[in-house]
């Protein structure tokens, strides 16, 4: 035990050294693949009855709409087609696939230190989607997206410690070819960062032209598929219960090039699901199940993620609302789910339907992205940026959202209980004969970096301090971050011969640097 | 099962009659007293271990500082007063008092539509604190705070749905006197609202007077004590484990006078409390159990509050942080302790440290609104209004707090799964020979209001919408919502000849309307 002799002279001078030096992964407070799960929405009685009316969905009502390739594999794999179109699984074929299919995956950044590990209650977060708008934070404005927009987006999030992950968050609208806007997505998000990566494939024909771009970046083909840095996002389906034949098609062509895929079933409860949570759920699973017996279908065990992705609806108005309670419960609810299945999934979080990032933004991102975390879910995506329940994307918004969701990672880490953080023995120490408070003691000290988060923008000074600082606001503050990250160089810059020979190759669009 | 034709007659006339229609509790998507539970920060060997330090603590370590007539009742109950004058807790002293005391209170409204059951796992937010400062929202200044402010953000709270209990958020500051600056409290908070109310009694001395004013505004001390409307907060700690002498003294006299006590120990986690979060829930939670012991000695079975409230610090800074995600663990897991020992409790929630009602405010606002709610926690104290680490308040921001803990409140609310919300009928409807969307199926149309929670101020519009509706902002928004409730009259304002003899006995610092 510490005497209060040592706990005088601590002081100051512990504090600023401890400040001062580096911390190692162990010490710090979080960190990328932290373990949720204290939140469990669902009782296992509601995840079992979900599984079976998944289950009975699929038997009995099947999806329709598969390409001819895909009917091919899933009739192999035990799917059987009727007369009617629709591609029924029997409750086997489903639990088969369940079986070969990929329990861990690793989703790799181009930089290793990037790596990230799916499996059991391990939560990442990351950006997604697909705005087509910018937030203009000083004009109040939405304008259209553009490339460059999106390689800033990736360059603040290479920058953002709580941003895992960097799936494309907005399209290039400047860019009229849809072969060469997929072509400049990946270099755009490639140049900005190297953390992992995801995009969506337009076309299905554009698949042998966007692994090359993959495999010349990575260096080969083979360097490539031992670690792939990129995963295809594969929106399968289109809700309720048919297949999305054209993107099923790239997905064969993605997988066989050797990328991991994200079976993403995107509905909207109340239009093209069912308006209950539980209805929701059920269907998505339902469609995703579909989506693992195809993928394991045309190679078992590749690496795909579960993704349920249901999205709220304003009934009242029949406008998408993703900021809601009925959106977080949707997500996090899934979370349990992949978890049952013990499969690596993902589903959306941190989106807010508010136009700016503004109070408003921060109650509807933090709360997704909580009880998304809490829930345990491996992959949270949209978690930070994206405004207008999905249309706008903010960079401001970014770097705050960074905040939040290390506040939201300090409550998925949870509380740690044994002897010495029950500290009876402390309290005895400082009540009888000690100083009467534990400001100085060496536990406080000891523990003051790895149990707290502290975070960079959230102001916590006094109104008194505050006003003297000519009362700082988070939005300035932030774009003064953002300009920083963007007048300095990327880290993540592709080396100069790579680079020439991608501009020969492609018409990139981005401007030298 | 609704046919295809009365989904497609539905439609638009089906929603407005929805809406229009007033809506019974049970149709509510939200209301007080909701049980949340799901979200379990501590395990239940974490929760016994806690348990079992507490009574070490309070058996080993004791507490400072009793009042004689403290002292008095306690050894009387079996606790022993050492050399050092600290009380001792043998375990079986504690082990009586939580067999004697009350596990159900009602905590009442002057309205009785606004009593409140506190019990198991029910949630109810609302506001408290003592705020010394103003929130000026446009010139974005901190002001002294007044009686008329008070006053204020008591008439707002009555208007709004999701503040269940109006506890005294703010002080006085313009009255000198600390008794009239509590019955001028008193006055303010009760022509306010008829919600039920708290504050806090200044010194000792003032009880009798304090309850002479609530005998007169209930009609007589029978009536009040029938149905005490108001609770004492009681301070009756400076921790670490040690009694607050004259906060300890006024709750002799409250208790003896028939009003319910908020049994308050609030200290900080790092500085009045050891830094781990299990070590300051040991603390808070010992220091009331004392409490309990105390209050049940006196009067058994008398309405009690378990109060654990421990806030955080900036160990950076040593400044009181009560926006972190540490604050929310620290009250979620408090809402554990008190549903093991099967006591009513409350701890704080929805603290900003953030000095205007801005992004910050949002995401801090609601981790623990959401947290503390989700963790079944039957008192969310401070759960509104409340800035800058608890020294401002803002009416503006309480509000919008409306909002944010009516989306938490949906949260905690959770998911029904049964045969209906499953749907697997109805997605076979839809998709096999049904329309392939379910906007106008009547299962959609039924749920619209008992499931959704639509919020007033957060904006759902598409972006060009917004354009087109001039861009409107929240702050401004809440502050036109904030003017046309102050310029309506209050309806709790006390019937005319009650308020001239309060007038005629008090020096009222309100001026009559």
């Amino acid at each position: 035990m510490t005497r209060t002799s040592s706990r005088r002279s601590g002081g100051r001078n512990a504090r600023r050294e401890m400040r001062a030096a580096a911390l190692t992964e162990d010490q710090r407070a979080i960190f990328p693949g932290m373990s949720g799960g204290t939140y469990k929405p669902l009782s296992p009685s509601d995840i079992e009855q979900i599984h079976e009316a998944a289950l009975k969905a699929l038997e009995e009502i099947g999806l329709a709409d598969a390409p001819e390739s895909g009917v091919e594999y899933m009739v192999k794999a035990g799917a059987i087609l009727g007369d009617d179109g629709r591609l029924r699984y029997p409750r086997a074929v489903v639990e088969d696939a369940l079986e070969k299919c990929a329990k861990t995956i690793t989703l790799y950044g181009r930089d290793p230190k990037h790596d990230l590990q799916l499996s059991g209650n391990r939560v990442h977060f990351g950006t997604a989607g697909a705005a087509v708008s910018m937030v203009d934070v000083e004009g109040k404005n939405y304008r259209d997206s553009t490339l460059q927009d999106l390689h800033d987006a990736c360059k603040i999030a290479d920058q953002l410690e709580n941003i895992h992950f960097v799936q494309r968050p907005l399209v290039a609208r400047d860019i009229v070819d849809n072969l060469e806007m997929d072509l400049n997505t990946i270099y755009a998000c490639c140049s900005g960062t190297t953390k992992h990566i995801g995009t969506s494939v337009s076309e299905p024909q554009f698949v042998p032209e966007i692994l090359e771009l993959l495999y010349k970046i990575a260096g080969s083909e083979e360097a490539f598929r031992a670690r792939p840095f990129m995963a295809n996002t594969n929106c399968f389906v289109v809700p309720p219960m048919k297949f999305a034949t054209e993107s099923c098609e790239a997905m064969e062509g993605c997988i066989l090039g050797g990328m991991p895929v994200l079976l993403l079933s995107a509905c909207m409860s109340g239009a093209t699901a069912p308006s209950t949570i539980a209805g929701a759920i059920v269907q998505s699973v339902a469609e995703c199940l579909a989506g693992l017996v195809y993928v394991n279908a045309i190679v078992p065990g590749h690496p795909a993620i579960f993704g349920t992705w249901p999205f709220g609806l304003d009934l009242r108005t029949g406008a998408m609302t993703s900021g809601s309670g009925e959106q977080a419960l949707l997500s996090a609810a899934c979370a349990q789910m992949h978890q049952f299945y013990g499969l690596p999934g993902g589903a959306p979080g941190g989106m807010t339907d508010s136009k700016l990032p503004d109070m408003q933004a921060g109650w509807e991102q933090m709360c997704s992205n909580l009880m998304c975390g809490l829930a345990g879910m491996n992959m949270v995506y949209e978690a930070a940026g994206m405004h207008a329940s999905l249309l706008g994307f903010c960079h401001e918004s970014l770097i705050l959202g960074d905040d939040l969701i290390g506040q939201a990672m300090r409550c998925l880490r949870g509380i740690e209980v044994d002897e010495t953080t029950l500290a009876v023995d402390q309290i005895r120490d400082v009540c009888i004969g000690g100083p009467g408070h534990y400001l100085g003691t060496g536990e406080t000290l000891s523990r003051m970096q790895k149990d707290f988060v502290y975070p960079t923008f959230a102001s916590r000074t006094s109104p008194k301090e505050w006003d003297e600082a000519g009362k700082d606001e988070l939005v300035p503050k932030a774009k003064a971050r953002k300009e920083e990250i963007l007048n300095a160089p990327s880290p993540a810059a592709f080396d100069p011969i790579l680079d020439a020979e991608l501009r020969e190759t492609y018409n990139i669009h981005l401007p030298s640097v």
